[in-house]
């Protein structure tokens, strides 16, 4: 590239785009690490779609209406932190940049939705960001659809490189977004030729172009460093009425010595190298030094929404009291008030009706009460609607001419489903829920990772939980996923065991702000047996007595979901031999740690032996069973430790040992 | 569909066809469960496939150089019990397919490899089977460049629906295989149209034969249910220099009341509907009954390879003794013998030098004296070989123009990496291993799991393991991997503290023949901690006692990998005031798990406190601290309990508190 004849041609758009570059340089040097190319090749780019058409305004980066800029290319932090504190933005200071990659800043490696505003979506795991994208267009539709255009309408522009598009995410994104002809994404493909290996065709030769087109959307390709092309792209992808796909052929790492090469990719340090592209720029600044003229005009661009912002909010203030309340309680995340009544309600008669259901049956009551009362709530299932039952009469189908819709069939895309979730949940005004089977949390999981990194309420109804799946075998039985839920921080798993839990886990999770929910429910029908304590929601404090010990308490049996029912009648017969068992039912393992030690010593006081059930492996148990320091209790564990077996789902449990009479039998074990 | 022309059209083939469709509806009805749609589809594609291009022998069908048939879309396991069982497969018997998804059949829901010869792999789990398929046709080629055309020459079929296609790792499995120009791979897409919520468009409206043209293949399109189009199509597309997928127009559950239906994809279990069937087929027999010239004409297509197959074994026999040895020995899985005299050379040399080198480094290191004695292992990375550390000089790149590279640049596609290397050691013959970052073991999650559930020694080269990562942040740096990995049931987790243990869990990986491995590796340089006991393989036991207490023994501490030297650290503070303390090295849980009682008894006798050391989440854990059924000593653990943080690495330790110094409090207050 002849650097000269692209600063002469548009010096404005150059030094403008060069302060990207400058910064980038510099604050990778400084952490002596990080990812310099991207930024530096995408610098054009990003400048025009910041300058002419993304809608924001940098003092005010959670205005709801304002267009999303997501860098699924998130090694190129630099890039979106360039353009924060650029445009003015107040969570990122100039400090922060200083302070790129370091401890407590918000600046980290990879961008992070909760360390700043403007931050739309945590990314770095190639293609999230771009299946977040698509969620963030989804409710996009829907919101303009709920609540009008004169509120709702903004568009989600989304950055990619050739990671993101080799991942399969991106197949499953991509062609969701096709069918589902989201006119409001647009897709800006960092075309730089460069993986970290080597040049693309070292691994792939697809043709991109043809591809999305395959899918469903309209493709245009560039000259990424040309400002002019670059505008012309953006005006005519606004227009369109499918998804658009910007091919912007790039220049990685543009200017310096490492440009178009994979070393580019990475962090470029050296000193020399560094000033000499600066030399090559025409930038005669010092280290994280903007020149004033420059910096005033990206503050301008950072201004540029201030008005349409204005007259968002006066457009809002307009609204009838009703509308705006019900936008503002969507958008603030808030369940509305009565949903704690409506769900005591539901229990009431489930627990006098007391029937044997299986739990996602009982999830499908739930959401039969619950989805009249909030209309933000978004269902969906990865083809498996009927199994997971997740799709209720009122909710409609969100299709391209019905954008009101409020299920979505998701297709065989699990993981997809999954990152599409966390974009509507980052989107804000949906709360979105969908299902699949236990086992193919496999499939999802990199984005149930992130949605409990981002601290994003994404409902995730896993159904099918056990062996109690019977014939389809061991590909579709979980056995280690409830340990592995468990096993990520910031995620509750809940396990209910009739429909009042259930319904006690619904309303946990439809009122969660910051932490993911996986329900975990059964295939196969169980019994109520919460009969008594209907009121209060006991699944809140993770576990609670369910059956007393009758006489000297020699015996805890402790289990969740459809293992509540076999605890039960190990007691029954534990009782009758004199054996005085209580029966804990422990629906959410993490919620009972977040329990004061009183109530968990009451729970589970030290000194009776103690038998975990659970139709999966032991793992996430022993801190319940034997105390977290030690010599609290002789245990044993009733579950699974091997992959299951294809069967009817009686015989299973009778096969790997997950009987009342096996709890019996430890129990006197262990009492010796 | 107008059956009775299909039928008098050519009535040798549609009683042949006929036989697999009847098969299935027999068996769905007496298991009452299973999927009738996809078999009904397939059938005239299968038995033409079967009857004129499948090289096989029936009778021999773990041969090694027959053609490969894969059924990605497994849930239509009754295709290929049928054909298994009407050519005369000796394992699928008529006892067999009555008992289908029968506890101890060998007829599972969905196909396992491991329950009989013929079934080439596990598929259920959607995609699958597609990315193993292209695995089974990159070993075929290396095997080929390797030993010649007179040992290995054969086609890998797989047969997948929408489901599969809508997965994101069949993005990732075509372009590598269009990438690679895998002519000898072929894939029959059973085109109905269905899916389990409606019709593929409700969620999809891709152009799949452009999509595949895209990824650089040939695309053919069909009718299905024509022996004819079929024939000619097969042959086109064993003629090509590309890998092929023909698009075969199908009905699902063809013949049936639910044709073309969502209800047609499941069980078809209705009494009369079956009998309708089936006399709309002109099937005239009864439950499970094939009339005998219908049978006799299916166990001639089975008897069709068997001159084929003599002559290949002919043909190794006259073989020289090298050639004929390096063959069976790579074909049997076994290690060459002179591996464990090389893995003890490497452990003397760098227990002598011990040097600071990261675990990744190590790997590094063992490879290099590994590859070039073993010619049958395949590396790779999804592009982070420079990461990873998984190249070695001597491999060779696998390339188009290069087959006898033994290195796969699998471009950033972890989960079609990790199911292509599924392929790979289900196919025999080679032994591959891949690389990633550890966390995006989220990503290659689905064929990790499957890996163990096949029984397949698969090596997933996991590097930056923790925190130590350092300033790529929370996105990239594992927490719950560990857990989530040593969850799984059949998995061995390796996690070696320096260069003699990572050489240790190599020579475990390598030699295993019925689990695969996740090596745990460390970005970050570690010490070497093993300088005694070198000659013996002490990671075979699991764990073992690197430090011993001097003195009275009174505490035990326990860790793995980078965390080891923190934990001989602190030994040595607490060992100068007075407490005995041991340092327990535990690379691997699963083979400690596996030692006798007494062993492990040695290694950790109750009474001295506990502390665990690993920076990761405590989960799985407590086993080793407290004891299986508690009471044995009162422990604590040291690691994370929350997601990591962008930073340097050896600030974020001491962030979190994985120091030798909280270790050394910990075991005070331990102590009392």
């Amino acid at each position: 590239m002849d650097l000269t004849t692209l600063r002469n041609a548009n010096p404005d758009h150059w030094f403008k785009a060069t302060a990207i570059r400058a910064l980038t340089l510099d604050a990778v040097h400084a952490a002596k690490s990080g990812h310099s190319g991207m930024p530096m090749g995408m610098a054009d780019v990003a400048t025009v779609l910041f300058e002419k058409h993304l809608k924001f305004d940098a003092s005010a980066p959670d205005w709801p209406d304002r267009d999303r800029f997501i860098l699924s290319a998130g090694h190129g932090s630099m890039l979106l932190y360039s353009l924060l504190y650029l445009t003015g933005n107040p969570d990122i200071t100039l400090d922060e940049i200083r302070n790129f990659r370091q401890l407590g800043a918000k600046t980290a490696g990879h961008p992070e939705n909760f360390l700043a505003r403007g931050i739309e979506t945590t990314t770095g795991p190639l293609g999230q960001g771009l299946a977040n994208a698509v969620g963030f267009a989804i409710a996009e539709e829907i919101q303009r659809a709920r609540h009008g255009r004169k509120i709702v309408d903004h568009f989600t522009y989304v950055m990619a490189g050739d990671g993101c598009l080799m991942e399969g995410i991106s197949q499953e994104a991509i062609t969701l977004a096709g069918r589902q002809k989201l006119s409001r994404l647009i897709l800006m493909w960092d075309n730089n030729n460069i993986t970290i290996d080597g040049p693309v065709d070292l691994a792939d030769v697809t043709d991109q172009p043809t591809r999305f087109r395959a899918a469903g959307w309209d493709v245009i390709e560039i000259d990424g460093h040309d400002p002019t092309q670059i505008d012309d792209a953006l005006t005519r992808a606004r227009r369109g009425d499918k998804p658009v796909m910007i091919a912007c052929k790039t220049h990685i790492a543009l200017g310096h010595a490492a440009q178009d090469t994979p070393k580019g990719h990475g962090a470029l340090t050296d000193d020399q190298q560094l000033l000499d592209a600066k030399e090559a720029y025409g930038w005669k600044y010092g280290p994280f030094e903007i020149p004033s003229d420059v910096k005033t005009a990206w503050e301008e661009i950072g201004n540029r929404g201030a008005a349409a912002r204005e007259e968002w909010e006066n457009r809002v203030a307009d609204l009838s009291d009703r509308k705006r309340d019900a936008f503002n309680r969507a958008q603030s995340g808030e369940a509305p008030k009565r949903l704690t009544a409506t769900i005591r309600a539901l229990k009431k008669q489930m627990s006098e009706s007391a029937p044997k259901l299986a739990t996602r049956a009982s999830s499908e009551k739930v959401l039969e009460v619950v989805n009249p009362i909030m209309p933000e709530t978004v269902g969906g299932s990865a083809d498996l609607t009927g199994s997971n039952n997740t799709q209720t009469a009122d909710l409609g189908v969100f299709d391209v001419d019905n954008r009101k819709g409020r299920y979505i069939h998701y297709g065989i895309r699990e993981h997809g489903m999954a990152a599409a979730m966390n974009g509507m949940a980052l989107h804000g005004g949906v709360r979105p829920y969908g299902g699949t089977f236990m086992c193919f949390t496999d499939y999802a999981r990199p984005a149930m990772r992130l949605a409990a990194l981002m601290e994003v309420p994404t409902v995730f109804v896993m159904t099918h939980d056990s062996i109690g799946l019977g014939e389809d075998g061991p590909t579709h039985q979980p056995v280690e996923h409830l340990a592995m839920s468990r096993a990520t921080p910031n995620t509750y798993v809940f396990r209910p065991a009739d429909t009042i839990e259930t319904a006690e886990a619904w309303e946990l999770a439809l009122t969660s702000k910051s932490t993911p929910s996986v329900l975990s429910l059964t295939r196969q029908g169980v019994a109520t047996v919460r009969t008594e304590h209907k009121s209060k929601n006991l699944t809140a404090q993770g576990a609670y007595v369910l059956a007393e010990a009758e006489g000297k308490r020699q015996a805890i049996l402790i289990a969740t979901g459809s293992e509540v029912e076999v605890a039960l009648a190990a007691r029954e017969a534990l009782q009758e031999e004199g054996i005085g068992t209580r029966v804990v039912s422990m629906p959410c393992m993490e919620l009972f740690a977040q329990q004061d030690e009183s109530y968990r010593r009451r729970v589970l006081p030290a000194g009776p032996v103690r038998v975990g059930i659970e139709a999966a492996v032991r793992q996430g148990w022993d801190r319940w069973l034997l105390g977290e320091r030690g010599r609290e209790a002789k245990a044993a564990f009733i579950g699974m430790d091997s992959f299951g077996a294809s069967a009817p789902a009686g015989e299973l449990f009778e096969h790997f040992g997950i009987t009342a009479d096996a709890v019996i039998e430890q129990v006197k074990s262990l009492l010796g």
